[in-house]
C-alpha cells in the first residue's frame, strides 16, 4: 500500500492582513507549510502534493524538492482543491490519501503515522476535544465508536452543541472511495465550493481518530494565532534541548530556529535568537539579549549582548557586550571581539584582541595581537574595497587609522593617534604625529575658544 | 436623561508603598485613573467628576480637559466622596449617575454603555464571578434576580460565603434616590467613614449586572496588581494589533503604549518597547530589543538593538544594531545610522550613510554622502553649540573630527584622521595630518615603550 | 529536643546530561543545595549534615560554614546515605531527625518548621497532592488519617493509583526509631540499594504532612524542571519586592538573584538582571536590558541597555544607552556614563560627564569635567597599566588620546584629535595637530584617492 499525502494551502484565508502569503509566515525559522510538509516526510511518507493559491510562486519555491504543487485557480473548496491534487497525482485507486491542512504547523510526525495506523475502511477522520468547541464541526459517533456524521454548527442542536470533539480537516481515505466520491460533489452551496466533508458525509460512517493534544491542530488563520503557535513550537523544541542538557534561564524568551544545533552543557541566557544554520559548543555562554545567525560558536566561548552573523567563532572565544561580528569573520580559539566592536570579513588569528570602540573590516590579523580602543581599518576608498593584514604579536596603539591596502609587520608597533598609510616593517614603531603645545593660561581667556567636543 | 459620572480616586489605598499616588502609576503609558476616565469618555459620558486626595494636584493636572476634579480633603469614606462630588455637581434629580472605582484600568468603555443601558430602578450594582471571592462583599440575589443584599466577609455564614458573585464598588444610580439617600447615612463604624454600599442597602432591591470578565474589573492596590493588570492591557492591545495585521514574534515580550500607531504589515520583534505618540508604517521591522519613544518609522525601515527618542526615521531606513538616535533628528529615505552611532538633533538627507563609531550632533547632511568609521562632529566648545553642514556626495574620512562651526561642501573629500576646522570647498580634499615615521627595531628595545592602548 | 537535619544530595541523577553537579546549578543565583540549606537554618535548625556524592568538592565548597559533608562512596540508596550521615553525627537516640531531598529548592523554612511541629511519633511524611501523580509513590491513609503505606507505581492497583496524595522523600523521624531501623534495611531489590521508604514501611502507621501547595516540593531532576524551578523562584522573589513598593513593567522578564537589595520606589524596566551583592536606592530606574552585578546604585540614578560589574554608582548618576562599566569604577553623584561608553577601575567625580564613544580605564577624575567624544585612556603599554589622572573642569576634546601615566590639571582643556603625551598644566590648551591643508578639484581626480573609511 502506498500512502500519497495531499496538503491543502489554498482556499479561502490565504492572507492575513498582511501582504505575506499566510502559509509563508515562519515559525522558529520554517513557513507554516513548510513544518506540515516535514511531519508529513517524517513520517515516511514521500508522496506529498501541496495545493497552493495562484500568484504563490514564493509557496511553490519554499517546498523541499520533490513534493508537487498544484495550483488551485478559482475558490473551489476544498472538494475542489482535493480533485486536482488527485488529477496530478494520477491512479491512487490502490493507495491511502491523506488529506491534511496546510496551515496547522504544530501537527506532529507521530500523529501522521498514527493516522495512517489507524485509518480503516473507506476514510478516517481526524478529530480532537478542545475546551470550546463552538464553531467548529462536531464529531456524532455511533455506540460502537464509528462516526456516523459531522455535524456543522448552524445544524446542531444543544445536545450536538454541547459535544467537545471536533472534526480537524484532517482525513485519511481509500484512494478509490475518494476518487469515487469526489466527482459527485455539488456546488449548490450559499458558498458555491465543493467541500470534502461532504465525501465524509458520503461515505459515513467512518473511522476516527481523535489526537490527544488539541493544540497540535491549532490552525493559523490570524497573527494571534500565529504567535500562539510560536509560542508552542518554542516550548517544544526548548524542551527538547533542555531534556539533552541544554540550560536556559528562562525557555519563554529563548529563540531557537527548528534548525540550530547545540551541544549539552551550552548556557543560555534569556533573549537569545539562534537563527538558521547556527551551532553552539558545549559549555559556551550565549546571552543575554544576543542574536546569533547562521554561525559557529565553538565550545567554552561567551557571547553576550552582541549580534553575530555568518560567522565562525572559534573556542574559548569572548565576544561583548556590544559587539557586531559580520559575515565571512573568523574568531580564532582564544581571541577576543569585546565591547563597542564591529568586525566584517575579517580573520582574527588565535589569543588576538580587539577589545574596545573599533571597526575591522576585511582584515586578517595574525596571532596574539592587540589592537587598541579606536583603532579602525579604514577598507574602503569610496569606490573599492581593501585589505589590512597585520602580523603575530603586533600592538595596534590606540585610535591608530590603517589606511588599506596597509601591512602591519610581526611585533611591530603603531602609536596612538596615528594614521598608518604605508605598510610597517616586522619589529618597528610607526607614528603619524606632531609635537604636542602647550598655551598657557588658556583657561582664562576661553571665550576666544574654538575647540570643542561632542555633547 | 443625563448621565454623570464620579470616579473615585481617594480614599485609602492612595500609595502602594511608593512616593507616586497610585492612579497616576501608568499602564501601557496611560496613568490608571486616566483609563478609567477614558472608557467613560469612549462610551459617551461627558460630565466627569473625579474625587482625589489632597496634595494631588499631578492627579488633577493628568485628567482631561473637561474632566472636573474634586478634593476629598477627609477620609471620609467613598460615602461621603460621592456626595462632594454631587456637591459639585449640583442637581442630579433627573440624571442617571455612575459612580466607578478609580483604579480599575482594564474597565472597558463597552462595559460602562452596558451598565447604562442595564440599569434600572433605584440603583444597579456592578457585579462579577470570580474564582476566589474571599474579602470581596458577596452578592444576594432573590429568586427573580434582583439583588437584596451586599454581604460583607464578616458577615457571611458558610452558604453566602461560597457564593462566588462579589459586589465590585461600582454603581448606577438613579440621581433623585442617591441624592436623598447619601445625607443618611452615618459614620458609626469602625473607621467612621461613610460607606457607598450602605446606600444601596438603603436602596436594596436592585438591579444587579454582572460583569462577564472578572478580569475587567481588577483594582489595583499593590505593585503586584499593577504588574498583573499591565500583563493583561498589554494582552489585550497586542491582541486588536495582530487582528489587524501586525506580526509580533512574542506579543508577552512586546510593549506598546496605548496612544502607538501601526499599519498592517508592521514586524515587532521580542523586546520592543513602542511609546508615546510613535508611528510604524507597513513592512517596517522593529525589534530586536529595542525603544521608541515620540517617533515616526517609515514604511520599509529596519530597527534592531536601539534607543530612538523624538525622531522621524523616513522610509527603508536602517538603524542599527546599537544605535542611539535622539531627538530633533530626521534620518531621510534611504539613509543608514549603524552600529555605535549617535545622532542627534540633525538631518541626514537621502541616501546617506553614518556606518560606525560615530557622534553626529547638530549637523546637516545631504544626500548620498558618506562619513567614515569614527567621525564626531566637535559641537560643542564648552559654552554653546554650533552646527556642522555637509553637502551632497561628501566622503568624510575615517576618525574625522569636524570642528563646528564648520561646513564640508559638495564632492569633498576629507582624510583619515584629520581634525577639520576650517570650512573645506566643494569637491577639495581636506587632510590635516603630519608624516608617518618609522623607527626600526623597536620591539627590540621595547623596554622603552611609551605609546600605549586601552585594554 | 535537638532537631538534625539530613540533605540527601548524593545517590541517583546527580548530573543533567551536563557537567556541572545538579544541585550545584544555581537558581536566583544560589545553589539548589544551597536554597535546600537556607530553609533549613531560616527555620532555626543548626545541626545540617549534607550527603554527597564522590568528586564533588564543588558541592562541599558551596556550603554554608558549620554544615558537615559527607560522602557516600558508593551507590547504596537513600537508606545507606541516611545510615553513614547517621554515623557522622553521632547519638541520635533523644533526637529528631530530619531527612530532606538535596534538589528541591523551592522547599520554604516555613515548611520545614511545620514538618517539626507536626512530628508525632517514629516517623512523619512529608506528602502534597499533585495534579497528575503518574510515577510518585501514593499514599494510602488509614481512616484516622494516619499513613499506612507509600505503594510504589508499580505496586498499585487502581483505587490507589487514583490518590492524588503522594510522598516526596522527606521525612521527619524519632531518631531512636531511624537508628534502629536503618541497620535492618536490605539491599535485595532490583537496584540493590537500601531504600528509605523501607524505614517507613518498618514504622508505619506513621504521621503524614501534607504541604499545601504541591509546586514547593518541585524536585529538580533535568532542565526543564530546573527552568521551572527558576520561574517559580522568580515569580516568588518578585512578588517579595513588588509588595515592598518596587515597581516592575514585567516581572516575568526581572531577574533578580535571592542576594539583591532593593528600596521602595525602584523602578525596574524589562530585561533587567541584578546579581550578586547588588542594591539600589529609591527611585533609581533600571533597564530595559541591564545586567547589574555586585554593584551599588544609588537613589534617582538611571541606568539603560548597560552592563555595570563591580561599581559603585552614586546619587542621580546616568549610565547608558549602551556602556559598559567594569570593576573598580565609581561614578560619583550626578555623574554620566553615555552611549558608547567603556569605563573600568577609575573614579569619575561629582558632575563629570563621559557622554559618547569613550575607554576610560584606570583614571581618575576630578568634578565637572567633560571628556569630549572619542576621548580614550591609553592605559596599557603591552607591558603593564598606568594611571591617568584629569583635574577639576577639565575640557578634554573630542578623540584625544591621553597616553598614560599622564596629568592634566584643573581647568585645563585639550584640542580635538591631540595624542596628550606630556602633563597639561592647569588652565593651559593643550594640542597637538597638523595644518589642515586643502587640494582642490580633487573630487575629479578621485581615480587616485588613497584615503578611506570603514563600511
Amino acid at each position: 500500500m502506498t500512502v500519497r499525502a495531499i496538503v491543502l494551502a489554498a482556499g479561502k484565508g490565504t492572507r492575513m492582513k498582511c501582504d505575506l502569503p499566510k502559509v509563508l509566515h515562519t515559525i522558529a525559522g520554517r513557513p507554516i507549510v513548510g513544518w506540515v510538509v516535514k511531519a508529513i516526510l517524517d513520517a515516511g511518507i514521500t508522496d506529498i502534493t501541496v495545493v497552493i493559491p495562484p500568484d504563490s510562486d514564493a509557496v511553490a519555491a519554499a517546498l523541499p524538492d520533490g513534493v508537487r504543487s498544484v495550483v488551485q485557480h478559482e475558490r473551489g473548496g476544498t472538494g475542489h482543491a482535493t480533485r486536482i491534487a488527485l488529477e496530478a497525482i494520477g491512479d491512487v485507486a490502490k493507495d491511502t490519501v491523506l488529506v491534511i491542512a496546510g496551515d496547522t504547523p504544530l501537527f506532529t510526525s507521530a500523529t501522521v503515522a498514527a493516522l495512517v495506523a489507524a485509518h480503516r475502511g473507506p476514510a478516517t477522520v481526524l478529530t480532537t476535544r478542545v475546551p470550546d468547541p463552538t464553531g467548529y464541526g462536531r464529531i456524532r459517533r455511533s455506540a460502537d465508536g464509528v462516526v456516523v456524521a459531522i455535524v456543522e454548527e448552524k445544524d446542531a442542536d444543544d445536545t450536538t452543541r454541547a459535544i467537545d470533539e471536533v472534526a480537524m480537516s484532517t482525513y485519511a481515505f481509500d484512494g478509490a472511495s475518494l476518487a469515487e466520491a469526489l466527482p459527485k460533489l455539488g456546488r449548490a452551496n450559499a458558498k458555491g465550493e465543493e467541500y470534502l466533508t461532504d465525501v465524509v458525509g458520503m461515505l459515513a460512517p467512518v473511522a476516527g481518530f481523535d489526537v490527544a493534544d488539541h493544540r497540535e491542530t491549532l490552525g493559523v488563520n490570524s497573527h494571534d494565532q500565529l504567535a500562539e503557535a510560536e509560542a508552542l513550537m518554542r516550548a517544544r523544541i526548548n524542551l527538547a534541548w533542555m531534556q539533552a542538557g541544554v540550560w536556559m534561564q528562562d525557555p519563554a524568551t529563548t529563540y531557537l530556529d527548528a534548525t540550530v544545533q547545540l551541544e549539552s552543557g551550552v548556557r543560555l541566557l534569556p533573549g537569545v535568537h539562534l537563527e538558521g544554520s547556527t551551532s553552539v559548543g558545549g559549555g559556551a555562554v550565549v546571552g543575554p539579549q544576543t542574536l546569533v545567525v547562521d554561525s559557529t560558536i565553538g565550545a567554552g566561548s561567551r557571547v553576550g549582548y552582541s549580534v553575530v552573523r555568518g560567522a565562525e567563532i572559534g573556542e574559548h572565544v569572548e565576544v561583548g557586550p556590544f559587539a557586531s561580528i559580520r559575515p565571512g569573520t573568523v574568531l580564532r580559539r582564544g581571541s577576543k571581539a569585546g565591547t563597542f566592536v564591529e568586525i566584517k570579513a575579517s580573520d582574527v588569528g588565535e589569543g588576538s584582541k580587539v577589545p574596545h570602540l573599533s571597526y575591522v573590516g576585511d582584515a586578517t590579523i595574525g596571532e596574539e595581537s592587540n589592537l587598541g580602543a579606536g583603532t579602525i581599518t579604514c577598507n574602503y576608498d569610496g569606490r573599492q574595497k581593501h585589505r589590512t593584514v597585520i602580523g603575530d604579536r603586533v600592538f595596534i596603539g590606540s585610535d591608530t587609522m590603517l589606511v588599506a591596502p596597509v601591512e602591519v609587520g610581526d611585533d611591530a608597533v603603531t602609536g596612538a593617534g596615528s594614521v598608518i598609510t604605508r605598510d610597517v616593517s616586522p619589529g618597528a614603531l610607526a607614528v603619524e604625529r606632531s609635537q604636542q603645545k602647550e598655551i598657557p593660561g588658556y583657561a582664562a581667556r576661553r571665550g576666544r575658544l574654538d575647540e570643542s567636543e561632542g555633547e
